[in-house]
């Protein structure tokens, strides 16, 4: 399907762009079953949140009506939207009026070994570690070289995802994952104040254990901390959850909390 | 003047290109004058230590010509290269074999007011803080959203610049300029191991200076640092030197070695 660039259909991007210049930007990653695109408020929510510390002027309403008319046209699949400050001239200083330029693509769902849901995955350890900025953290943003850096890391087909640490050696996430761990029946993740992408999934497994009364917990992780959970996960919004069976020397059988989650993750992107 | 994409003239870039997905790639900004691309030679050392740290298979020789044979067309003004990783799939894993698109655009020479060279300029004091990547430390990469945030920090005429420290509070550079200090005679610097650009006009003056036999040091710098230093100046490969007069409650003369490595500057972009 073709993209579209501010509603149309186009092939290029023009070469002013402040996303090609700066990274000046924020992008979601969106699955789409039935024309449908899924766990949209949360996506529209983190956008919403990523436009206002960044100061693009975007209109959260015409965003939401075009992700959903090009969801109905691809049918099926993984939409991406790149919303860029737009086209700038000479100079840093962003017109923080600017309504933004939409980028939205198209791309066939990923056709991931089945076994990674079903027995579970291997996390590579990457050396790259995440940087410590509080303006950019949680947001998916534009600025994703060490991501780049850090998937470079591996390229054999064992290791399904990468795990990452920030610079003081905290357990933060995947590198295109949240990351969970089950201890004595505690959810746990990240707490992503300083580095880190607030993923949808996360933030939705988050709200559904609350719902059932599973505590949960959102707080700095130490590498021991990993070592002595029972159970380990990552979870996105397209694949939906993973369990994690080792990491290294550290191994973890997939747990009960992990196959719930997993279920329920599941039903919300088969919808 | 057109821009060029990889060597024809062109106005868009591919959709699909990684320097728009993640800020995946390297940008120079080289002065033109009389149609020779200067300090040419430093702006390919700091791309090639760029290509190499991010496994980027430039090829030197063939930027060294089109840069060359593109400000032979401009004449004068400002020239960028923008050098992405091309195009990609969907995900972060990069393609090291790849050999890069090379996008080259003019603009006139910036007009700043005489009296940033003359009078000297004042800084202001961001509250952006730079984080801590060594692996991106020194690169003019494509990540540049801090310095867009420090950027959008003033708006007033007052500033010419502004002062951004790292995450430790260490004195690293301007926004888009290198910061130097005098102090007992002793050209000061940034070591920018952690974070920063590592300016070809600092390296420029870093030479110039040794070669002169005035005493150089390339180290962390405190804020105390900064209050008691003899001289301070900003500069870059584009305007040179401007010394600095003041920021926020500090201020410094202009002094003897400001001016003599301003004059050098000069010279250099005169040329």
């Amino acid at each position: 399907m073709d993209c579209w660039v501010d509603g149309q259909p186009a092939d290029a991007l023009s070469l002013k762009d402040r996303g090609l210049a700066y990274g000046d930007g924020l992008f979601e990653t969106v699955a789409v079953r039935d024309g449908q695109p899924l766990l949209l408020d949360r996506h529209l929510a983190r956008l919403a949140e990523g436009c206002s510390r960044l100061a693009i002027a975007a209109d959260p309403e015409r965003i939401r009506h075009e992700l959903s008319s090009y969801a109905l046209a691809m049918g099926e699949g993984v939409l991406k939207l790149i919303l860029t400050r737009g086209d700038g001239q000479r100079g840093y200083a962003p017109d923080t009026t600017a309504p933004g330029r939409r980028i939205l693509q198209a791309s066939p769902a990923p056709s991931y070994p089945a076994a990674h849901a079903e027995q579970g995955i291997r996390l590579f350890p990457c050396s790259t570690r995440l940087s410590h900025q509080p303006l950019l953290a949680g947001l998916k943003h534009l600025n994703r070289l060490e991501q780049v850096i850090a998937r470079s890391e591996w390229q054999d087909g064992e290791h399904a995802e990468g795990l990452m640490l920030d610079q003081a050696g905290r357990v933060i996430e995947g590198v295109f994952s949240n990351l969970f761990l089950v201890r004595d029946g505690v959810l746990v993740t990240a707490d992503l104040k300083r580095c880190g992408v607030a993923g949808v999934m996360r933030a939705e497994l988050l709200a559904q254990a609350r719902g059932l009364g599973i505590p949960t917990q959102v707080t700095d992780i130490g590498l021991e901390q990993l070592q002595w959970a029972d159970e380990v996960f990552v979870c996105n919004s397209v694949y939906g959850v993973w369990p994690v069976r080792a990491c290294a020397a550290l191994s973890w059988p997939v747990g009960p909390l992990t196959r719930k989650l997993q279920t329920i993750a599941r039903a919300l992107l088969d919808a």
